[in-house]
């Protein structure tokens, strides 16, 4: 269940095997979701990130690929139900990979107010919302009250995807669209990040936290550390006794697991299943305990190594838990006793980086620690190396030399508005 | 009014001239319509063929680029009202090139069943559902009646959208997408092109016609002629005493004006207003009788040479249109006399092709009529030529060059179905 970057590697390492593999996904593609803020941010199309499933694994023979949304697990019927007519699959292994969904912690009604970023479909809503804003700021004439608040971008959270909306919104902004609009007003656009820890980028090092929030502030970006959101409203976030009228607020505060996995906590399961902070304890195995034909990788999976450190919710976590889970249901497949043997998952950490703007990045590689521009050049290389194919990595590498060299984004287009 | 071939041509010739200009679009983007289909048929990404009129038109000092829909105009008064708070235009001279909009005749219900195909989100709403078809299709197992109707696209009408929706439509299911689907389902696809009249491309010469219709033939499409369409509901068609069961129908059987045009023929509009056709009628020097200071250009405007027969409604009609507005525009600015010194508007043809499919296409260009391979291979030349700007132009070569040589169109991504 899921085609992102943990179910395709298990479906992968399945080549060959003689089992019929069934790979479901709501969509019919997969997503490179580290670069989803260059979407929001009108920097890439969607097409740019995402490929078809199909294309990507043409020419695995014990594949199949089916476009659905599962609406139900029946663990001890082995069935998962889906969306469309009497659709339902029985499984002998089933593998979770469904992937995080935006976390509201409590507070469900936020999310009419504020933006999640998980998909492209948020992704787009926030372009729309952020380009239409500057659109409005053009016309608007005798009202700076509601000038302000349409040029106020807030942004929650100040994780990776924090930091990197802030710094692409930023950058938009004040350098991107400016020459090409008339009135003044989009040069007094605000860009406010709120964080509720001490720290921006706390699974990094510190060095690297505080070279973020340098750069972003260097960038006209206002970093709130140590503050609490206390109410997300129409066009309004309160954070740390502050109101901020804000057009467009994005949240990007956490993450948890769909109401699918919730739902594998209810009392009929035995053994039981408990979700812990929104992810599903597996063994090293990647199977869930006491179920060892299921198996949860990726971001809802809480793999916890010996010192009680989880892996990472990144796309490397997730590849290498799916190819691992490939690997025990391979060893299954002969005998318990093979499976038995399999050696224990470890995560290899390959590094982490995150892009602030134009010539200004984080990474985190081995010993290696990088800031500015070095740290940029790095993420550059890196994300076109691992964009899934030779026709995204043309069109993307394209597309930034284009923006680079002239500061004109490619994925800027507005529908209508449906409304005033 | 309106950012299309008209607009923008008008908008551009009236550089440097002692006027404000302000240019108003419900999108933020000027839309290449000829390319549109291909975006429908997943060839395309919409940011290929659309750029951000600022980015086209910036430079030009005095210019405003507004985002918003016009309501309503009041032409005693010299305003038109939009549709975002209280935001209206005093205007000394209009000129108006909103283009058309799909034409139901009469039958507006049929919208809700069948799609049209003239924007962006037209565009998007076809591909979702004919991929999402050929996903379904994968799942469905137990019901041949179902499959069928998933698998049967209804194009009605014969133009040049028509005749390119059909092509491209047969050229995906049967070439393009079959190798990436493991049932054999895909390969039953049946497209059905039906049109009242007795041949296709009623606009081209006879023998294009029939190479049209040869052509479409050979790949598979059914050519209904000279059969009206009876009716149109919810996965059917009924036309010439036959039902179809079709899960996607496509509706490019005509255009007609928008309705803040028709709204021009109230009572207290003098000189009276009157719509012909879909169309207003203009004078040689592109104003509406009675009204010399609003001009109508494109899609939307009958312009009538001296046999009779109205400027197409062609990107060439329109941007000609457009320049010749601005013309009278700069002519007016100085006097009544220069201005009725202007040479009427003639209409110059420069030619029209229509493409079939791969290697396949036909065109008129003066005394040229060619069909087959050299056509396809002009159309491909005139395409990218008059593409906006080079990023396109780049863009679009390298994503043609792709699907021609690997069969991989570039356009694919469908999100999760909203309901089964």
């Amino acid at each position: 269940l899921g085609g992102g970057f943990g179910g395709l590697a298990c479906a992968r390492k399945l080549k060959g095997v003689d089992v019929e593999v069934v790979l479901i996904d709501r969509t019919n593609h997969h997503l490179f979701q580290p670069l989803l803020y260059q979407v929001a941010t009108a920097g890439l199309s969607g097409s740019d990130i995402a490929q078809p499933i199909r294309t990507i694994l043409r020419g695995q023979s014990n594949l199949n690929i089916h476009m659905a949304s599962a609406l139900g697990i029946d663990l001890a019927a082995r069935v998962v139900k889906f969306d469309w007519r009497d659709y339902s699959l029985e499984y002998d292994y089933l593998v979770i990979a469904l992937g995080a969904v935006t976390n509201w912690f409590g507070h469900n009604e936020w999310s009419q107010h504020a933006m999640g970023l998980k998909n492209l479909e948020d992704a787009y809503a926030i372009r729309e919302r952020l380009l239409g804003a500057f659109e409005r700021a053009e016309i608007l004439r005798d009202d700076p009250v509601e000038l302000a608040r349409q040029l106020t971008v807030v942004v929650i959270g100040g994780g990776a995807t924090g930091v990197e909306m802030a710094g692409a919104v930023a950058e938009l902004a004040s350098h991107v669209l400016k020459p090409e609009y008339r009135s003044a007003n989009l040069a007094t656009t605000r860009v406010i990040l709120i964080d509720a820890g001490e720290r921006l980028l706390s699974t990094f090092d510190p060095d690297l936290s505080a070279r973020a929030k340098v750069d972003l502030e260097r960038m006209g970006v206002t970093v709130q550390l140590s503050t609490m959101v206390q109410e997300v409203g129409s066009g309004f976030v309160v954070a740390g006794n502050t109101r901020y009228e804000a057009g467009t607020i994005i949240w990007a505060a956490g993450v948890t697991a769909p109401a699918i996995v919730y739902d594998l906590q209810a009392e009929n399961v035995v053994p039981k299943i408990k979700i812990e902070r929104g992810r599903i304890p597996v063994g090293k195995d990647c199977a869930i305990a006491g179920h060892p034909n299921v198996f949860a990788i990726g971001d809802i999976a809480a793999m916890t190594d010996g010192a009680g450190v989880n892996t990472p919710g990144l796309a490397q976590g997730a590849m290498q838990m799916g190819e691992h889970a490939a690997k025990v249901i391979r060893a299954d497949l002969i005998s318990a006793e093979i499976r038995a043997a399999v050696k224990p998952f470890v995560y290899h950490d390959k590094g982490t980086m995150a892009t602030i703007g134009k010539s200004s990045a984080v990474a985190h590689i081995g010993k290696l620690k990088a800031g500015g521009f070095v740290a940029w050049v790095l993420w550059l290389v890196v994300h076109l190396i691992f964009l899934v194919d030779l026709r995204s990595k043309l069109n993307v590498c394209l597309k930034w030399v284009w923006a680079y060299a002239f500061y004109r984004p490619s994925g800027r287009l507005l529908s209508a508005r449906k409304s005033p």
